[in-house]
């Protein structure tokens, strides 16, 4: 075995085979940010005040960016996911992203909670970029998974 | 103007309207870093000097993500790009990814070189999973964007 | 509890937890109406006894449709169809378009038939545009849905 | 010539050439409705007040579907558009949809309006059937089309 | 130079920059084979004669997987088609399969005639399997290409 | 019962009910080639032991075509797929192009394989027509199947 599932004996990309998992309650939590100028924030902000779509928007962009991240992922399986939330968060400087993916599967849903994160993070940075083009994605990571044989995972605060 | 250029007076989610932009020549690459343990690049390295497969499938995700940017992104304009490259290179605790995408357009095509490299970082993350979770995304962001009437940019190394 | 599954307590979207739901068997029966001349019914009608193209592309996109209903309705979960099927049916100045979709799964399936319904009409429009620009979709609705713990549905005829 | 521009001689479908045609600016109009109960109404626009995510994700859900209309509406052309706007106004007993789509090319831009419309209508109707499942998309139709050789058209208001 | 376009001089894998081609007509026909046996296509053309059904949906499977090749092929670039036909013969033992597509670009379109041949091939031993395991595609090939600086291809006949 | 599973009594297509269909472990392998030239194969070849990019980016098309199949195929129902694996031997004159694909489900999974073996052939063509035009891909075919009531099928070998 050489510790990289998605390659056979060769170093080949496959997609492995995952029949024999049995399937079970899995969740996975990410989370990342968007750095950007404070006087973005405030403008962010109050247009959330009035109307909320730029945040709107973006959370929409990471749900169904999870959805498809079977299709994105070369290697990555196809999963009908059983609920997925986008969380987004003003600070200072930056907005917190945190998306949260759930299904019953033989295989983690970890990729479709970066995948979102990641997607919402490019929808704030597509939406802001008139206002700032030196934002940066930073600190995309998985925070928790649960379920599965390989035991849960929870990342150092 | 509200400089959000995505909105409407009333905040309203659009699709602005680029019709009466000219055409340019525009490139826009952008860079991104997959931090993760030592020992997880040596086995990328090996298993690259064998067979490449971790680097190419992230390479080859890379590009067909750009190509999909417009599907992920709500509101980035559908341009066929004239050009994509995506390289990745191993350094001591991360892999370095670059994009560079360009096009003959009327809108830029910072997006597709910004989801390039996120994908190709997400295809990494969920090759080399198995060995560490612990993997982070970082420093996701626009090196420089040429053409277009807002001018060239480029970000401070 | 606010009544719209699909926002949070503070109103905004997710793709809610369903997990908890128990897999049943699903079938939902959706109707719609594209409205347009007689006199193109009719070319219609003569073009479907030479070859019946014009149908039978409209009841292949609206199936296609179906399928991915979850990449077009963004809160909408995935689900792997079991059988779809959708009937055109030509009248006096209009052709009814039935679509029945069935499932085994934790959520509904009223979407899959909904969207199997206006894709086919948009298709019917398509086709027929350079002899009808005035044509109308009219009456998409859900004609009855079963299984599920919300209880059957049977719309008034 | 048969009338019908999506078949040929024999009535096979085909996906038209339109490589004579000469790029002029178009611009296509679509409305439709979402018909429902006045309590739904006030429901949806408190919660629009509050956050607006109901209004919110249908705007986008439109604007994206309007970019995938040649991958749903199997013999419609690729088209890049230029602008794409979806407004929603929420009247008595049902909620206005108006699309408003606009592009320089060879071929109109109608399908991508209506596609648009309908897809907004239906993720309305996802969003609320959990309170009303008698709800109906109703009027769903071209209100203006200019630019192209086939003449400017405008429905009768 | 080193003959494959798609690879860089260090062999990796990219999309060309084809930003400095001028835009020319250009057309691709491509023709395949799916073999079966004959009373497989007496069922077809029977079937055909009634409905066409079995060619009708072979031939919008082959038009819309042209519209989606630059989704399927990795390095391949996105054309917005001017034109796409797919035609179905049968014949004793076999189904022949031929495609023309057309486009004003500054690349050529070799990609999707074929990419039209293989998914209708495939639609077709979809639709058939239950009646015939034993079918094979043989024959995909590209007939002729005009346009592009490379010059013509016409194939040995 | 008409041996088409695919088309109504009436000869119009559907997507068959598949929901009293037993889940049994599934797994279908196909193959097929694409014929060249010897100088071109060992250009893939070298190219391949310096960096292996032609046969990693069939490889990666080929898998994700097969988690795309029931996008392209009309009538095919999704199914997450459990596995799959795409090999590519080179040949004195041509690449064989084999595939796997696995499931736990109610219907197989033939057109998976079927379609990861197209693709990866057509991607093999893509990126070597720059030398050899001639290319064709012949041969395409299911070699087994296990699993499902219709029970087990291996091809003439």
């Amino acid at each position: 075995m050489n510790g990289f599932t998605h390659t056979d004996a060769a170093g080949n990309a496959r997609m492995v085979d995952v029949s024999e998992k049995s399937i079970t309650r899995r969740v996975a939590v990410a989370e990342g940010y968007l750095i950007t100028r404070p006087d973005v924030i405030q403008r962010i902000q109050t247009q959330n005040i009035a109307k909320g779509d730029v945040l709107a928007v973006a959370r929409v962009a990471g749900i169904m960016a999870a959805k498809r991240t079977p299709d994105l992922i070369p290697l990555c399986h196809g999963l009908p996911m059983d609920g997925c939330e986008v969380e987004l968060t003003c600070q200072d400087d930056r907005v917190r992203i945190q998306a949260t993916c759930l299904i019953d599967a033989k295989t983690g849903i970890e990729m479709e909670a970066l995948t979102a994160v990641s997607v919402a993070a490019l929808t704030l940075y597509d939406m802001c970029k008139a206002v700032d083009k030196a934002m940066r994605i930073e600190g995309v990571r998985l925070l928790s998974k649960t379920g599965g044989k390989s035991g849960d995972y929870h990342a150092d605060r």
